[in-house]
């Protein structure tokens, strides 16, 4: 994760991932890819998080459902979802058990993948907008925080919105509200902008996903729904068996961003 | 269906079908309300059917979905999902066996029930920027036909999609493609300006579903994605059994349209 990206296509860069040759965080990756959250999960919990999505778009805004155990989704021809992600984790009974680089032996004929969006996805175009953003700058996964924000349940799935946070200097970040709100796939406009508590973050240095990322005088903390939250409301919920991608290695897909 | 409403508030007009004193098409009632499509189906095909309204958002933009044989939708606190449209019909193995004015005694304690947008909504739109639309200055339904462009299939739904035409005054064809763009939830901007050969559709005069309504002179045919679409999808996918509203008679949301 730099300012320069590995990868300029995402075919390459899920290449390298289903080979080894990749093992990190994908934000600043093939510029102008939609990139994804995974949740892949058995048939029997589908309709359910299906329907979780549904009622909460924000921070699980639908690219995508592969099912059947269906390995190659149609935005992105060719690829393996079991292979194609930098990492994965295994959840059982909402507690997080393994970290994988393919999940290709755990794969099941009832598989049913939903690909979420992600955030990343905006970071070009706050970028491209000159709206500066030093989780890549410093080189580090973007911050990531539980909320007291409870989401709409469905069937089994409950628990808290999950958000990212970047520092926006105070001038840019009407700007980022209006670039971010044009891409809903990405989690769209902000849901939160100035006041950690009143999301139920108590300390910005300590986020419970990704990186520490410090906010500078001059700048506002400014928080997006995140597609880290179906992994917290697996967890919530104890769902009995899930994989996720690892925080920050995302599923590029050939959709742009 | 005039250009007075007899009912300016959704509640009033919920009311006047539970107790039978409302049983008509429900366009240009409850100005300003969001109007909805009912498709109500067992949980065994609800998964399929979810899934099909997220690979087709443009013939079935989702307002809510309704689990557990719940009969009071979030959208409308009070109302009764069986008695509240103006109409029902109920579908076995794809065909339509029964035209019902309500459906209490036919609810299950699987139901599943998806409300999802009309076009309705946005004719207020097109109305207060000064398009005339003539189905409601004719007092007609909306004209409605089947087309030989194929849904995204999911799990057992497959089938063509159904669309509404409104004849558009050639000079307000691009403000009624603006306006409608800005209501996705009310199927959004037109999939067809023009050419109704180019959507199978051989004879205007004869629609598949409501009225006929006369393309004049120096108007254009202008085609939007319509919730009656589900219907279509379930006749052409046998499903084994399931209950729509009426065309035209939509069941009225307490949601702003």
């Amino acid at each position: 994760m730099t300012c320069v990206p590995t990868f300029q296509r995402a075919a390459d860069l899920r290449h390298a991932c289903r080979t080894g040759a990749f093992r990190r965080e994908t934000a600043g990756q093939a510029p102008g890819a939609l990139q994804a959250n995974l949740m892949l999960l058995p048939r029997e919990h589908a309709f359910d998080f299906l329907l979780f999505c549904q009622r909460n778009p924000k921070p699980c805004p639908l690219i995508e459902v592969v099912c059947d155990g269906g390995l190659e989704p149609r935005c992105a021809p060719g690829a393996n979802l079991a292979t194609d992600a930098p990492g994965y984790r295994v959840y059982r009974d909402g507690e997080c058990v393994d970290e994988r680089d393919d999940v290709a032996s755990l794969w099941r004929s009832d598989m049913v993948s939903f690909l979420i969006g992600c955030s990343f996805s905006f970071d070009g175009a706050l970028q491209a907008a000159g709206v500066a953003l030093r989780h890549i700058e410093l080189g580090r996964n973007v911050s990531m925080y539980r909320t007291n924000v409870a989401c709409t349940p469905a069937g089994i799935f409950h628990g808290e919105m999950v958000v990212s946070m970047r520092p926006i200097k105070s001038r840019d970040v009407a700007r980022a509200v209006e670039l971010s709100a044009r891409l809903p796939i990405a989690h769209g406009a902000p849901v939160h902008i100035g006041h950690p508590a009143a999301l139920g973050v108590q300390d910005l240095g300590r986020p419970d996903y990704g990186d520490s990322v410090p906010v500078l005088d001059d700048e506002v903390p400014v928080f997006w729904a995140c597609g880290v939250t179906p992994q917290w409301v697996a967890q919530c919920s104890r769902l009995p068996w899930c994989i996720t991608h690892a925080p920050g290695r995302m599923f590029v897909t050939d959709l742009p961003g």
